[in-house]
């Protein structure tokens, strides 16, 4: 893209992400074509076509549009109990709790993530551009990982960067789990949760 | 099943499962019908259903099979060196590397697993086969795991239950992204070992 974004072209990306959500939520990957989820918010292809390359990459920003707004909630819990002089008053395993509290988790995000790890797999273009999406990720765990380090409110045993990663890969391993036994959003949250927080101990000196 | 497995109906469900893995290499879980896997096995659908209720059995029983392969090897890798007196003698990262080198890694198992995966989010059935099949896995590498602790030669800060299920987790995101970013079999089991091995430095006492 050399033409900034206007305001107008955001908003048509914001309506194609939205009823791309809608669409994959009826119908799984497979069935979201680039044309359905045309019809459902209502712009031709050509609309499509100038906001994103592939269907791919309207999925991976969909995948990484939803991390980001829950990794931002759990930046802004971490902030607010910064503010609040509280980072140091909880017991480590409890202030966990309280953070991921801030990240919701539900089947539909634990749907997208496993349709589009195996598209990853299967096209190595598409695993790039999504390892790369997810590098950021882990890179901004690490970030607000570090803002708790820094705090004095806990120390780790293990490199923040290598922390976060094994982190990501825990909670999504356990969301999947929880989904798979048919757990609603807010079991799954409780679930990852604990285990989350059993880890984060044990990385704790 | 209530009549004893022989040998012959042995033999018949190797030949189904040699099949599904050929078939699932060449054209994924998609295209691998029961049709196909027969005419590659040379046994007729009666067959088929006479050892596997579903398509998706098969494939269950498939990743189980290799997954319980690898298990077998890591076992005997365990009884060696305890045999030896090993156990002991190694840094216990060195010897993490040790016992991981027994068991290999590969992209088509990633591509089954990732796959498999999937079915079980989509169908509950599948999903609670799929978590209990999951579960003996994690009850045989903590009984690995607690044979080491048991040993002397490491202690652990986390119950063996749980440092078996995120192991396995971990093992298999690193394997996951290892397979997207085009790894082979052996960078691929280097790079989920290195990890693995530096998480249980940090898992023990």
């Amino acid at each position: 893209m050399t033409t900034p974004p206007t305001r107008s072209r955001e908003n048509t990306r914001a309506r194609l992400l939205d009823a791309a959500a809608l669409v994959f939520a009826e119908v799984g990957l497979e069935g979201a074509t680039v044309e359905v989820v045309c019809e459902r918010a209502g712009f031709t292809r050509g609309a499509f076509y100038s906001n994103f390359e592939s269907k791919d990459e309207l999925f991976l920003t969909l995948a990484g549009t939803v991390a980001e707004a829950r990794l931002g909630a759990v930046r802004e819990q971490v902030t607010a109990l910064a503010a609040d002089g509280a980072l140091e008053r909880y017991e480590p395993v409890e202030l966990v709790q309280r953070i991921m509290d801030a990240s919701g988790d539900d089947r539909l995000s634990v749907m997208l993530m496993s349709e589009i790890r195996i598209r990853a797999l299967r096209d190595q273009a598409f695993g790039a551009a999504f390892l790369a999406q997810e590098h950021e990720m882990v890179a901004s765990i690490s970030e607000i990982i570090r803002e708790i380090v820094d705090s004095g409110a806990i120390t780790l045993r293990m490199d923040p960067q290598l922390v976060a990663r094994v982190l990501m890969i825990v909670w999504e391993g356990m969301a999947v789990r929880g989904a798979m036994a048919g757990e609603d959003d807010t079991q799954l949250h409780d679930t990852s949760g604990e285990a989350i927080g059993r880890l984060v101990q044990v990385l704790m000196a």
